[in-house]
């Protein structure tokens, strides 16, 4: 099955790409999380959304999700790793499922963590963002895996399956849900070194040896989500049609720019989203 | 009194630029109609306008209505006929009135009519968009005024102190308050006629000859509206900040491109205020 239009982000601007394009009458599928946005969420005061006076983030919220509640439009909770340009359409992978896609429209926000020093030079050789992609590569060997949320732990079991050590280190507080042989590190991750590949991680208070070293994120800077987008100072690179570099990717909101604004997020999934239903009726 | 931003229009991008300016605690004019948008008003059923799920247009004005009206947003229900960028301010003409702003935002739709055959060309030759302006030019001599509006009636009781002959051609129907001496002539226009200077206005049925020609319509090409302002396929052209090529002078909704849709005209609206403002915090 391939989707019409594949919604990256469950914000202002992919939740008004979605009523748009459903509007359309295409057939979409929107990656993101129930509770909306944590960013909208946490707002204690909105005033400058035209025609909602004196709200609150969460009232805002409520007003979106039965905006789409009653369009039927539902959030799917899977977070992308990659996705690839294919030609005639896009292949979005998550861990070990592939959802394909006419066109994209990406509203992934911006808040990325920092890459630790070294992450990003050794990225693709030692260093990777998606374990149960690469997870092969390691049969035998030592994978650390540095996760930022509890969906990580199902990455490192995975690799566990495979790899001879995992090494867990835990960004986040919780119950850690982990397969027998996984060793949990307490330790903050301070930098990857290594020759032609990565081989050690340097944490605050111990260094590890290893063969592959693994980041699980809440979210991925685009430039790694979408090999080969054009990024500048931060931002995804669009036109005023929204569209990328790559045909047939759009992108809106946060992360393509500032004001960091939700009517602003809301009136470019809109053009987004616009355009990717006459990118697909031309075709 | 000079205001730190001037809004021309009361469509969503003119509000929410305004809402936006406001809770920046920035002094704001708009101008516009307490009608707010003819165009949304007409609107039997909106289902995209992100966290608002199946209204109508009138609805939606009254939420727009509302909320401005709780920030004590008014609308000032004047038609600027031109606005001169003067260096540190623009100066917005309204007949025998002038406003000062630091800035501007132009918000100003896309309902333009066409202009009829001959009458770009003769454009300040004859022909002109604000009677009651260029009054003075026409002492003792022969002028039509075209009005698409009843404020027309009142640029033509004015010229008529000043000129030998005032013609009037209503473009609405309606009762016509008109000075002693006004000539109503309920015809068309079709074509302005003439060799440096326009001459003679041909109508359906007759023809005048005459000095000058006035046409006031409901909204004003914004090539005419703001002198040097650079537009491109109809549209006024502009940055991702919502910048034109005038500093201080800023676009949003409509003018500025496709999709015409309510929700891009109020994000693009916001991104225009917020522009402005940091402009103006910059001097």
């Amino acid at each position: 099955m391939r989707y019409d239009i594949a919604i990256l982000g469950s914000g202002p601007a992919g939740l008004s790409a979605a009523i748009n394009a459903k509007v359309r009458n295409k057939n979409i599928i929107v990656f993101g999380n129930s509770n909306l946005s944590d960013k909208i969420v946490k707002a204690p005061k909105v005033d400058n959304y035209l025609g909602i006076y004196d709200t609150t983030g969460e009232n805002l919220k409520e007003m979106f999700k039965s905006h789409i509640d009653k369009m039927g439009i539902e959030i799917t909770e899977e977070r992308i790793n990659n996705v690839y340009a294919m030609g005639e359409y896009f292949a979005l992978m998550v861990n070990e499922k592939t959802y394909e896609a006419t066109t994209v429209i990406l509203a992934t926000g911006i808040e990325y963590a920092k890459p630790i020093k070294g992450e990003e030079e050794f990225l693709g050789r030692g260093v990777g963002y998606c374990a149960t992609c690469d997870a092969a590569l390691y049969r035998g060997k030592k994978v650390v895996i540095v996760g930022y949320n509890d969906e990580a732990e199902e990455e490192a079991n995975f690799v566990m399956e495979i790899a001879s050590n995992v090494y867990y280190i835990p960004m986040y507080k919780g119950e850690y849900k982990l397969a027998d042989g996984i060793e949990v590190i307490k330790d903050v991750p301070i930098e990857v070194l290594g020759d032609m590949k990565a081989n050690k991680l340097i944490l605050r208070n111990s260094e590890i040896d290893v063969d592959g070293i693994f980041f699980i994120r809440n979210s991925i800077s685009p430039k790694y989500l979408v090999p080969g987008l054009e990024v500048e100072g931060g931002h995804i690179k669009v036109d005023r049609s929204m569209r990328t570099n790559i045909k047939g990717c759009f992108a809106s909101g946060d992360c393509i720019g500032k004001p960091y604004q939700y009517i602003k997020a809301a009136g470019e999934g809109q053009v987004a989203a616009l355009n990717a239903v006459s990118y697909i009726d031309k075709k």
